[in-house]
């Protein structure tokens, strides 16, 4: 059998393999379609952002946010709320949470959730950090916003503990149907939890 | 809403976005992925691999494979059959022949099939080199080995009536059951050309 990709190419699509959820089958179909030239300058424009991306990113000094800026525009706007703040897993999360224009305070970004499985406790996140932060700041309330699985919940418990006498108001994210959710088929565990946090009409 | 991706991070999402199956969602994880540092240098061998991607391949002038090499490995192998021509739509299609191990001839790489839904005629592929490669050339028989596609079926009967007269004895590839395949999961249509196909036990 004949090596008949260039060296090159196979390096693009062992480093694309890399990538989460890209098996070596995409990769070698987003590689050919980088070379195919049906966008040309995708390649280049894909190199440039990749070099940038580490060099002009850091994580802010205060939220722990991906920023360019340190503190972070979050931080530094004065506009928003200085008495709540909403602890999330992932920059990601900011984002979510952002785009539903629901919440107006300061963030948290943990950085990852409690995970026995995976070797992750909390001296791997962001948690120090949050303390330190808490501890002589204006915050009134926390709103616990990690996901609804187990290291979400795990997540949620430990910082309820750690921080049960900062006399914060801590709570979480409400659990029940998703807006357009159909009752026949929500599982059973999202239906027991939309029950229980029922509310008058 | 505040801007809470930084601009760096923001195109990088974008450029993904352009790979075809990749929408901002898996854009968003990915570069976040890049980020979060679980494979550091990822980032950073990506953009080195896109960057000598275009510079150091460039298509072979006999075959039109990839190749980093002019001519490519399988067009310089005096070992193999010199009157034996495999055309194919793709450079993948070339790597997956190879692993077949069953062909052991020279190939051609169309680049693309004849679509008139996409405005892909003859011209845009690389037929016209097709013909001027095998006139007065070694070649006995030309595998057509397109994809079993509509395109790839248009492309075929075109390859046919264009070489009809050239003296070569023109192929295809078989239609059938696939290796493993379950007669009753399988399509009408293939069905129907594995019974027209039917040999002798």
């Amino acid at each position: 059998m004949a090596n008949v990709l260039p060296k090159s190419v196979q390096r693009l699509i062992n480093d694309l393999s890399r990538l989460p959820g890209v098996g070596p089958k995409s990769a070698s179909r987003l590689t050919f379609y980088l070379l195919r030239g049906s966008d040309p300058t995708l390649a280049t424009d894909l190199a440039e952002s990749l070099a940038i991306l580490k060099e002009s990113t850091q994580y802010c000094s205060i939220c722990q946010n991906i920023t360019e800026q340190n503190p972070c525009e979050v931080c530094t706007d004065e506009e928003r709320n200085k008495t709540l703040l909403c602890v999330v897993e992932e920059p990601l999360d900011v984002v979510a949470i952002e785009r539903s224009r629901a919440f107006l305070g300061k963030y948290h970004v943990l950085h990852g959730a409690i995970s026995p499985v995976e070797g992750i406790g909390p001296d791997d996140l962001k948690i120090n950090e949050l303390i330190d932060r808490i501890d002589g700041s204006e915050f009134t309330e926390m709103i616990i916003a990690t996901n609804a699985t187990l290291e979400g919940d795990t997540t949620a418990r430990y910082l309820q503990m750690r921080l049960s006498d900062s006399g914060l108001r801590i709570t979480r994210l409400a659990r029940g149907l998703p807006v357009g959710g159909d009752i026949e088929y929500t599982d059973e565990v999202t239906l027991g939890r939309a029950l229980e946090g029922r509310s008058e009409l």
